[in-house]
């Protein structure tokens, strides 16, 4: 059941047209957690230089998503709830990782926190400065609670 | 110095390349309001058939940015500090509307409210059940604080 | 089953103590909507001059409970999930005002908008500048989810 | 400059009453960061058997302005522009711990984090469950922003 950060990347990327868009790569699934990184590309350059924060919003979303079916496999109805992005410094020209923690599994709602941070030296550091924090809930699929008559969800996804 | 609708638009397609992808249209720029659609368009799709979680979230975005820039005139060094996203409903298949209110214009700050809705027989109704609801702050360039030595803002764009 | 503005009171100043030390009257309860204040008192006065920041989160999470209950009915096991609150403007030294309303009532999620306003002329104004926004989320007990075994619940009610 | 828990406890009581009715110890200052500890007391249960929601926003709040404290010296025209609490799981009947970590301090903002967790053992364990997740903003004074005439400040302290 657990899967692997090529198979995760590639559920998300069937999943959300988005995740190809910025071209993203899951580099690591671990425990409540995943590593993502979208490598740097002259075309999400605005004139100020950065990657914007759409691109910053949609990869820390993405890897959200990443550490969610990291633990619990795949699940296909798990739906971002909620996600409040704080843009703290920016980012280098350089590629952009996403360190997701998942830092509460509960039975309806896994609650997420990510790290934006910009490559050192081309690799990732986790005590490099923060380019954005990010803290998400996603709602999960209750065992119980079959969906609504016409399938229309409580959320987005 | 105040900017008609097509003008914002313009403005932030040369800003931000994400809002080309996603085909943004400004529709009503007025005080302290901005009125922005994307019209629907399969290639956003996922397989459970909405309008994905980063398409709201990169409209949300420029939709508050629109709504500064109406009422402050082109202020390119506005930048996004903060965006909180809450999904609350599926979107239907069709335009999905973002209607973005400027709730506290300070001195520093912009703090900005968004209601994303579905078009209803191909229109907007403010009444309609909303799909997701949105909260942001733009820092806005102080008149007083040159930017520090660097260059390096304090925030994403 | 449905509660008087007076009974919302009754079950919340039993239900969490600071209500209590806060003073909170609730004025209306409507459908989807509820009205509270906290009227002025010089034990919350700080230096600054203004209501604390922590008497306007707990108005604000007490005036979205009060609207939950007024949707529901008296539902004990609904717990605050998220609340998060932007500080505008500094309070008047009058009465407080929360106007709560539920934006979305799903089937095991609300989430609520709360604006804080001072009194004008002693009276509610809906119009009156913002002191402060918040949004919450109230997680609400699932008919077909039992407690887990041990009874720890998922959030902090 | 630098300043000593006890000398940042007298600080916040002093200037937020709140903070003596929740009993707010600060238990250590360091370089942006601060934690602080609400002893445990009968007055705060209520019914379900857990420190108030209330609660938990006042000693998050208290603790992040002591993080400031301890970083920047004392900042009396510092105030909370933005909090946004996540409550993850019911505290235990024991002292509540929040350690509060300053993520970014820029020249007009500090953004920060906070941590709060149950006391295992009577001691502090920063590797026991959270029982609720925080973020927050300050807007500190800036050098050459006078407050505005009429001395009405952008935000509530």
């Amino acid at each position: 059941m657990s899967l692997t950060a090529r198979e995760v990347e590639t559920l998300i990327r069937e999943g959300v047209p988005m995740a190809n868009d910025i071209d993203l790569r899951v580099e690591l699934i671990a425990d409540k957690r995943a590593l993502a990184r979208i490598p740097f590309n002259d075309r999400m350059l605005r004139p100020g230089g950065s990657l914007s924060g759409p691109v910053q919003m949609a990869l820390s979303d993405a890897t959200m998503y990443a550490a969610v079916l990291g633990t619990l496999g795949a699940v296909e109805m798990a739906v971002t709830s909620n996600l409040s992005i704080n843009f703290l410094r920016r980012p280098a020209a350089v590629d952009l990782y996403a360190d997701a923690r998942v830092l509460k599994m509960g039975a309806r709602l896994a609650y997420c926190e990510v790290r934006l941070t910009s490559a050192v030296d081309g690799v990732y550091d986790e005590h490099s400065e923060l380019v954005a924090h990010v803290t998400g809930t996603y709602a999960l699929p209750g065992p119980l609670s079959p969906p609504p008559v016409g399938g229309n969800a409580d959320a987005h996804r």
